[in-house]
């Protein structure tokens, strides 16, 4: 048998021990993981020291070098986010629905583990943790393959999660980490439908085409955010500009930050120079349309790639619309299906764009950075799924359980009688 | 371009139209499908005509005749199935939880169509309307890919269909038969990412496997059912006994038919003289371990490969165990997931079996037959789901509909204030 599946069949029997714990000890032994983690602080920060080394010595940019590095602060968030998941409402064993037939069967719905997960990540060690304490909070068992330079990292969280389960009674393996990094590894992984629930790739679009190229088990994506704001003709134009820059500007490097700004020929005129000024001041570059430029002299063009671009950067595409349907049909050739904004006063417009629209998050005149697990209610999130199907939006607990059927009779029989 | 992914475009286009549609509208729709069937009975009937006669030159086993052959009476059923879709509440548009953050957002989950499903099946022409009901009610395009030996049933059916579609000023395209049946040609369907948004195979083995093996996108498998029933030692033998015949006898050919009959020892020499006698009397082939031809000596002899069976015949395979937890064992090795029933009076015991397994459906005193979305209350089924994903179990409307998130504010802001 290969190390891998070896491996996962390992996670597969401790999950069916994850799976039956009652709520108190899953929430006592996340607390206790955040505790470890903190013990262990030093070995922690120490081998993130080494991976940020080698990092530094193979050239890695400064973006991703920080998305690596680990310090006591953000060590303390991380088990701060373990205690919260905790804290959060167990959703193994929720009967979301409950009906008794005329035939007196009594039919539950009930929510459930979905058993295995794989998590495919890049280089962020506190995914290592956040990822574990959901998957592991709602009573599945996770397989971690993060990327390679964050091993070493990940690791030393991982040894220091894996003491409190083992003192919980759960088997290390419950979490398992995969070291082995070979893309044949990852490929072997993806095929082993008999062990793997769910693969969950989380991170850049190369790494998300390749495991949803090649993944047999079933594929949540967290895929690219193009988001919009779209500015109608009859918006409240110093509210459209809080949105754009609380959306472009606040966290650029985010999925749920806006990439496209489109603004009604009726706006334009005014909200764009404005807008322009402020992103400008903001220290973001403009690509824009011939209407853009016409009423801004100071934007770069916008090419078809712009609108398709997540720039994930100080740089936004913006183009004049014709109307509502325009600005509809833009989002709908180029947008992501992640989160798209309106900004109106029009109750009417706003109803159409919600729905005519088809993207896991559609706003009313709020920030697109609320598209995010945490500030729409979740609690948490795993992440952002970009697949419609099963989750579609900000992921959360109950996103990492499936809901199956318990039925209870007195000998109810379907077509024997007597 | 190629057929499919044109055909498959054109169906993605038409899914906005019903997408859109008002629920009354496509009330309507469903009603009027039903009357163009029954008044497109005789070219119908004549289509069916032509592939059993096709069939049965090519030397098709009676199983399979029988499910293609179409009559009056089905066709009623047919069309009567299509009005109580019609009947069933809209899942399109539901929202399924509201809630105001301290921010003041107003959260809602709404159910929204997925978009195009892919429904990949044998020879039962039934399917073909059923299907495309369910896909159409729920907001989507349907892409139905039958098998060889019905199209020309399927033709007649979604011609039929498509006149009501077209009278409802929906796209024809909403509705698509795949008229090629090459294997390259579903092989291309299964990996139209950009287009299609779930693909459901629905038939033998066979099909399921090559469809799981071969798809990129979405899929949904209704895969086999080795269904259990475990009598405990405090069992009441004649509920028992009535459960153990309608689950095997009543349709031994259906997907929550009986399979393995697990018999605890301390109720195996009272019971299982009377359930061989009461089974072999309805013609039940019997397969047994050691212990139970020690009882009952007229039973053949079990092996491995019979466990793993889903006969779909008057065959059962029976072991006697020695406690809960190896029928638990027994099952985990040897189930499809899908459907399980312990018979006790031990309320503890019950428990333990239903939260032990990970099986779509686990019932406590009731029949396997009762497996069905109509037997539970979705009010009519797709077929029922072995991926434990999205929907587990019986899938009905709204297993075609995913929740998305929609917010509507004042202008709230995450990060930037003022």
């Amino acid at each position: 048998m290969t190390d891998i599946r070896h491996l996962a069949l390992r996670c597969r029997d401790a999950a069916q021990v994850v799976a039956a714990l009652p709520t108190v000890a899953k929430d006592a032994m996340l607390r206790a993981m955040a505790d470890a983690l903190l013990s262990d602080a030093q070995a922690i920060l120490a081998a993130n020291a080494q991976d940020m080394a080698a990092a530094q010595a193979k050239g890695v940019g400064p973006a991703m070098l920080d998305r690596l590095r680990l310090d006591d602060a953000r060590l303390t968030g991380i088990a701060d986010a373990l205690r919260e998941v905790a804290a959060l409402p167990d959703p193994v064993g929720q009967v979301t629905r409950r009906e008794t037939r005329p035939n007196g069967i009594c039919v539950e719905r009930v929510r459930t583990p979905l058993g295995v997960v794989a998590m495919i990540y890049e280089a962020r060690p506190n995914v290592t943790a956040d990822a574990a304490a959901l998957c592991l909070k709602a009573g599945n068992g996770v397989i971690l393959r993060g990327g390679s330079e964050a091993l070493r990292s990940n690791l030393a969280i991982a040894a220091a999660l894996q003491r409190a389960l083992v003192a919980a009674g759960v088997p290390a393996a419950a979490l398992t980490i995969v070291e082995d990094l070979r893309r044949e590894t990852m490929l072997e992984l993806l095929q082993l439908t008999d062990i793997v629930d769910l693969a969950i790739p989380r991170g850049g679009e190369g790494l998300i085409r390749f495991v949803a190229e090649h993944a047999r088990v079933p594929v949540i994506k967290h895929y690219k955010g193009v988001c919009h704001l779209y500015v109608d003709a009859d918006a409240d134009q110093d509210l459209a500009l809080r949105l754009l820059v609380d959306g472009k500007v606040s966290r650029p490097s985010a999925c749920n930050a806006l990439e496209t700004l489109l603004v009604h020929a009726g706006a334009a005129a005014e909200f764009l120079p404005r807008a322009a000024a402020t992103l400008r001041g903001h220290g973001v570059e403009l690509r824009g349309d011939a209407a853009t430029r016409a009423i801004f002299a100071g934007a770069g063009e916008a090419t078809e790639d712009d609108y398709d671009a997540e720039y994930l950067d100080l740089v936004i595409a913006i183009r004049v619309v014709d109307s509502l349907q325009a600005a509809i049909a833009h989002i709908r050739r180029h947008g992501s299906d992640h989160t798209e904004v309106i900004v109106t006063r029009d109750a009417g417009n706003a109803e159409k764009f919600v729905q005519a629209l088809r993207s896991a998050v559609v706003m009313v005149n709020a920030s697109s950075r609320f598209s995010d697990g945490g500030e729409l209610g979740l609690g948490a999130e795993i992440g952002i799924s970009t697949t419609r199907l099963h989750a579609y939006g900000p992921m959360g607990l109950e996103a990492l359980t499936v809901e199956r059927f318990v039925v209870r009779g007195e000998g109810q029989t379907r077509n024997i009688h007597g």
